[in-house]
């Protein structure tokens, strides 16, 4: 959330749900500290406050699996939890999961209040939360700092409701639009500072996806460089199959390594190919079908770092929510390819894609600009 | 001078110039109040300052056949000049231009000291200027704020010191860096203050170059849309003189129109061409050479807003100083062409253009970056 955390004015909100926002801001902040390792599972934050107000009990959500934020607040509570007040970023789940509901927990702790930033999108939960804590006669305030709990499970919310993982598009460009030579030298059109932003926005995504043509042409690590306790799940989305037999990413040591193929993969590629990488035969090409795909094994953001026919493919299918530019004030020239997408067909300057919500950034002499699709 | 006027700080300054940068700075305001008004001349800015120290006189130079700014500044100070002193930013003339020298001007109203801002590069001057006024008995203090003072006349001394004037290229892209579709249509990728902050920058500017293919496709206007007192030159630079029959540009009430062109044009072109358009037959296609002729129109400052091939010719012969490139938050796509710049032959990323000095500046939602090659 560096740099890009929105603080919204709480100028509409009633006076009950004000005296909360203060506690809600500090469920925020220990939800965040757990960003980027609770994929597929939300960020929660929660303290509990005993009857007279005072803070009782903290806890967040650390990976799934893990205690609920809710729990672990409540751990720390012990019996000063009676008659008190828990604050928590998301609707408690009254489902079980990988651990028990947190509605139970709650009611168990014989308190009198919950107060909700948002609503949980899960179809297992949405609103049932709240409706068990209100039957059992708790008292429920819903909505205090909705955006903020909002924004900081972005993500989550997105592959919740659309079934794929949130994705950003980044590219590094020269400042006459070129992410290459003609010759197809790239290395390096932006500096360290802006290689060292890629190896962050990676530790932050729970999957990198290139295209055939990367990997031949770049042979690339996608690490975040240790940026990451977990490094992300490095994906080669190939058409053919016609890859090489040596590279950086068959070597799974360090991160995972997964070979996602169309039907008209060669799959006797994969005779030769040491042990390590995973591998996901898909019936078509269509991005959305590798998305969904990585939906389901718990990614909630991805980061596509192909090449032009790969990216434009991907906005097309509605893979890209998020940009990510880096532009270098070089000059590279160049009569074609080597542009950061391909052709969409547009007729008229009014039906092209136009962003949003944009958030500009020096490093050092080159800019990134981050916007919204 | 809005935006990018960059103050450099007099730490290493001896004592008795110091005390004369409170009275530069109000030089150089003056000089600034004629900005864009006086090629092929310089800004100047002067004041004179009575046997006391007291301001009795201020003057600026408007434009070339006008006074000079140390005639103006003197005229208001009368007699008071006797033993004064005058500040002015750019070393007095001492040769019989449209107007008299000012030196002896100088010495004929008694002034004991002249503080001055920078050497003349004019070479009809450099240095003679003061010489004279030493040898009459005058103290000359110089190099006050001479960082500064250089700055406000940047396009200036480059016309004087390369016979040429300073260039500017201008393009408007989308994120992708596309300045038009596939098509060609390229209305509108930016937003009106972009469009808008382009007539400011034809304002500021001498002439304006297209190439034939942009006169083809745009038949643009290229006026400053009335914020300029004299609109820019506009000129078409065209090998074939393959150009239309009727075109905004051949209509010259609102601003004057160059036709250029080489070897290779067909004059014919001109037969059936209203009158208006000045035609101008160069030896070459090379760039340099219509900016030399350009440079001696009295032209300081020129702005290039011509199609890729044109835009690369002029790089590559020297003829660009400064970009500005306008990038709105759009994606364009585009298999070829449509892109900024053709081909350098570079092959190494060491081996293109760097730029620096950048400015970066929104226009509603659009960048607008600024830097010099």
């Amino acid at each position: 959330m560096n740099g890009e955390h929105w603080l919204y004015i709480m100028i509409d909100l009633p006076v009950d749900k004000k005296k909360w926002v203060h506690w809600m801001r500090r469920s925020i902040q220990l939800a965040l500290l757990a960003e980027n390792r609770t994929s597929p599972n939300p960020l929660v934050g929660a303290v509990v406050l005993d009857s007279s107000g005072r803070l009782v009990g903290e806890g967040f959500h650390t990976g799934a699996g893990n205690a609920h934020a809710e729990i672990e607040a409540l751990a720390q509570a012990g019996e000063k939890s009676v008659n008190g007040t828990i604050v928590v970023t998301l609707e408690p789940c009254c489902h079980h999961g990988l651990t028990p509901p947190c509605t139970e927990a709650l009611i168990k702790a014989r308190l009198k209040r919950v107060v909700i930033g948002m609503v949980d999108p899960d179809p297992r939960v949405s609103g049932n939360g709240i409706s068990r804590l209100k039957d059992s006669g708790l008292e429920v305030v819903e909505g205090v700092l909705n955006q903020e709990c909002k924004r900081i499970n972005r993500e989550f919310i997105f592959r919740v409701r659309n079934g794929r993982p949130w994705g950003i598009l980044k590219w590094a460009m020269s400042l006459d639009g070129r992410i290459g030579l003609p010759n197809g030298i790239s290395k390096w059109i932006t500096n360290e500072s802006s290689r060292d932003s890629v190896h962050q926005i990676r530790a932050k995504c729970d999957a990198v996806i290139i295209g055939g043509g990367t990997l031949r042409s770049d042979n690339p690590l996608l690490t975040s460089r240790g940026k990451s306790e977990l490094e992300p799940l490095r994906v080669v989305f190939s058409r053919s199959l016609e890859l090489p037999k040596s590279a950086n990413l068959w070597n799974t040591k360090t991160a995972k390594t997964l070979i996602a193929y169309g039907p008209e993969g060669n799959e006797s590629f994969f005779f030769d190919l040491p042990d390590g990488p995973e591998k996901l035969s898909l019936d078509s090409n269509d991005p959305s079908e590798l998305l969904t795909e990585l939906g389901k094994k718990g990614c909630n953001k991805i980061l596509w770092e192909c090449g032009p026919l790969l990216a434009t493919s991907a906005i097309e299918a509605k893979c890209v929510q998020e940009l990510v530019v880096f532009i270098a004030p070089k000059l590279l020239g160049g009569r074609s390819a080597m542009s950061p997408l391909d052709s969409f067909g547009f007729e008229s300057i009014n039906s092209t894609y136009k962003l949003q919500h944009s958030f500009l950034d020096r490093k050092g002499k080159d800019l990134c600009w981050r916007l919204l699709l």
